[in-house]
């Protein structure tokens, strides 16, 4: 699952025109485009260096929070195919440092701390970073969906999509 | 958007473990090898056919309800692969078909008439296509991160796309 979000975002994104893919639900709501740069950031910051703080200090030393703002500084000046690039690279390099770290089954119910969340086991941290890819494409294919609320005419009452309130995003 | 959908898919789905694809989020739900039936379906018979019935005979006959069971027939004894490729076969067919109207813009305004909601555009009806394809990339990740939510742990409570209660399907 986790080697898949890269080409499903960049099948469902790139080149697409700008009217779908930097505009945002309004007021501070994302846009596609800051989607992508929170899910490098993710990349860069919160899941590989929290499995190795798991596996390196167990509970006595909590995660760095994670940065939800983080990608209005880092992606500035990048397009939204610069940002596909670097998500792909970026995961996937992930993926290969994840099998260097050489898991058995039992450190998967080795467990690190949470800032707020408390005790979490690498089993855990791992299921999440699935799926949080699935809670933003969820966002991304709702924040879309948004740019045509008008356009569907009375269609938007069967469309589920037209009717999800949003519901925050993961850390 | 509308040429992107079953790349989308292919990214997402093929080759998956059965877990993610077959499974749905309980009782008569869907799983995502139903909703890709449910895509199947309506390029055979809503869209394109709608469509030809706006030009041929405007507000004067309704459009067949779209029969939201169809997959479960349609679909029975065949591989997510093989639902993937028809959807892709059948997308490229319809594209080339609307690409064959040689719609002006004019035609966009012309309407007629849905069984339940009444009268529409053309153009809505068009917006509605591509609107559908997001709401069911939607119900997709739910259901996907559905199989999940016990994996997570504590943080479910982060992760929109856990709170989401789901919200129909379009027609």
């Amino acid at each position: 699952m986790l080697t898949r979000t890269p080409a499903t975002l960049d099948a469902l994104l790139r080149d697409l025109p700008e009217a779908w893919t930097m505009r945002n639900e309004g007021g501070n709501s994302w846009s596609a485009f800051d989607v992508v740069g929170h899910l490098i950031h993710g990349e860069r910051t919160d899941w590989i260096p929290r499995a190795k703080m798991i596996l390196e200090f167990g509970e006595n030393r909590a995660f760095e929070p994670f940065d939800r703002l983080a990608q209005e500084r880092e992606s500035r000046g990048k397009s939204l195919g610069d940002l596909l690039d670097e998500f792909t690279r970026a995961r996937a390099e992930n993926l290969t440092e994840l099998k260097g770290l050489k898991l058995r089954p039992e450190d998967l119910e080795r467990r690190g701390r949470h800032p707020s969340l408390g005790v979490v086991t690498l089993s855990e941290l791992l299921a999440t970073w699935a799926a949080h890819d699935l809670t933003h494409l969820h966002q991304i294919s709702r924040i879309m969906a948004h740019q045509y609320r008008e356009a569907v005419g009375p269609w938007s009452k069967f469309l589920g999509v037209m009717q999800c309130a949003g519901h925050s995003a993961a850390g």
